[in-house]
């Protein structure tokens, strides 16, 4: 925790400068989030509550996917309203219509600017549905087609991996959220000095990253609310440092893919403090069992019992909003893996020309 | 095609028999579903028909998840019923209870025995849903807490990688949509026979198998209605290679993880017959330009500008069905590359202990 860490000077001369400070940010763009957003949030909220909506659809790609799947947890457990993910060909290759009166679209897109994403909203709204951009562009065509738009306030996002959109994303969603259902999102309020903490131990995560230095292989795990963490760590690992970071929710994970893990295969596990790292648990000793190299995002108990891990301070926070403490050690670990195998997080090798074409 | 093929004496010393022989009986499965199964199907689809579901959920896991989002995209396309997938830890972890009047739930599961899809599915009764059971054991818990069962007929499945379960459930919902929109189903006819000419070409998928003995990881990728086959493919792959095999739909592969595919890393694209084949001809572009080791399954124009493949005759079968045939020659794959690489598919590492369990 000592030893090899690095201070300023050498700190400023390091790769991936651009992603580093983005993660940086992340605190600062969470309070703006809560002072200056929350209250646009929720005007947006009372409106689609008015509008009873009975089903909700969510649309989005790549990271913010992984925003639309906490969505999804969120808004069935607290609200009791279905959700479904959006497979945006079947508006875009195939030309479906559904009936979508009394249903919420929800569109998440840090640049609002895809057009597959604007095509599949345009026509969600066209086809009866209340449609909400959820973007950190609200000026992009996106929210042109949206009826209502919420904006991440998140500043401009340079680096090609997503961090501060991610937790911005997941932040307004949980206030969405709370608006829709009449509550109040106090308890977000301890969120970004929890972030802020946890940023901190940057060195910490420096040690983990070492294991994985020659990994030719990665399985992340969780359940509930910690699975959309899961899935966008494993995006993160292999956007950054390429290594083919496969995720499962725990119960799935015992339905085949465990072949996979061995003593060679390291696995990261995240486990929220509450019901979701409860019914992980089962998985947890199956791992241990299987003598895998388990390394715990989560509660310092469970850490404890792991190979190794970050012990996430959580501050008593509820479940629901601990996926946007959780993923921050991830982050982190993504970028410092990848320095350790000698690449630039700022230069992954093919996503500079995608972004472009977006 | 012909040099090391092996004759009769020596294929029955290979390993794997119980797999090789239920995939060997996917074209009997399928006519027996046709023959025996339609008329029941029919009458179930027009029961619930007459119930006019707005929304539809999909509870699965593992290789019936895959089968699942096959019928989300059939029946958002064909049906214009917007579809979810059900994260099943919301009711079964969390207790959430939303109302579910006017959905039709839909459980696939080849055993139909998992405790956690049967809790959620008789949750998703009390609250209100249309529940269907789509099993290969009509006698299962699970088909005792539907309203509705539709038998797979396939037969005891004893090989731990499922395959004619697979099919079989794929061509018993896509029944069971045509029966929902009033079709006769008539286009299906002529798989049973497909099937069998594609799983009657184990000597050429045998030498596509070399190319990735000593692959370290591989990538699937595919569009709409293909998109199933390439989530299914890797699941069979990474099930008894243990080949990390990730897949993506064509449109997520460009907006990251292309970082993943060099020169060294394969790829295989399920390219269909329609629209989806179509949309993703701009991936199988990209791909081509960073020298990927690309092999195609799908029509035999684009498995001549790749590197290799399995010309997949289609016999003009619409392709909402041609996933069923699809997945056959990677099904064989997923075999052969097991038995390259020295391991037995009867005998994956993990999946027997877990089987006990469900």
């Amino acid at each position: 925790m000592s030893a090899p860490s690095s201070g300023q000077p050498e700190q400023s001369e390091r790769p991936g400068r651009v992603m580093s400070g983005e993660m940086a940010e992340q605190p600062a763009v969470l309070r703006r989030i809560l002072r200056d957003g929350a209250p646009r949030i929720r005007e947006v909220a009372r409106a689609i509550a008015a509008r009873n909506p009975r089903f909700v659809l969510l649309t989005a790609r790549g990271t913010s996917d992984n925003a639309a799947l906490y969505t999804k947890y969120l808004l069935e457990i607290e609200l009791g309203l279905p959700c479904g993910l959006t497979s945006m060909s079947t508006t875009t290759v195939y030309g479906a219509r559904p009936d979508l009166s009394d249903v919420l679209v929800v569109t998440v897109s840090q640049s609002g600017g895809s057009p597959d994403l604007v095509a599949s909203t345009e026509a969600a709204r066209k086809a009866g549905a209340i449609t909400l951009a959820v973007t950190n562009n609200p000026d992009s065509p996106l929210a042109a087609v949206s009826e209502f738009t919420v904006d991440l306030l998140a500043g401009p996002e340079r680096a090609l991996p997503a961090t501060k959109t991610y937790t911005a994303s997941l932040l307004a969603l949980y206030l969405l959220g709370e608006g829709l259902r009449g509550g109040d999102g106090a308890a977000a309020r301890a969120i970004p000095d929890l972030a802020e903490r946890i940023l901190d131990r940057g060195d910490e995560v420096r040690q983990l990253a070492a294991r994985y230095r020659f990994a030719e292989r990665m399985v992340i795990t969780s359940r509930g609310y910690g699975y959309p963490t899961a899935k966008e760590a494993a995006l993160k690992l292999m956007e950054t440092s390429y290594i083919p970071a496969l995720s499962y929710s725990g119960a799935d994970l015992l339905h085949g893919p465990l072949a996979m893990v061995d003593n060679v295969s390291p696995v990261i596990a995240v486990v929220t403090e509450g019901k979701g790292g409860q019914a992980l648990q089962p998985v947890l000793d199956r791992l241990r069992d299987r003598g895998a190299d388990l390394v715990v995002v989560g509660p310092a108990a469970q850490v404890e019992q792991a190979s190794a891990g970050f012990a996430l301070p959580t501050g008593g926070v509820p479940e629901n909003l601990q996926p946007i403490l959780e993923i921050l050690p991830l982050q982190l670990l993504a970028y410092e893996v990848t320095i350790a195998r000698g690449q630039d997080p700022d230069a992954p090798r093919a996503l500079a020309k995608v972004t472009e074409t977006n």
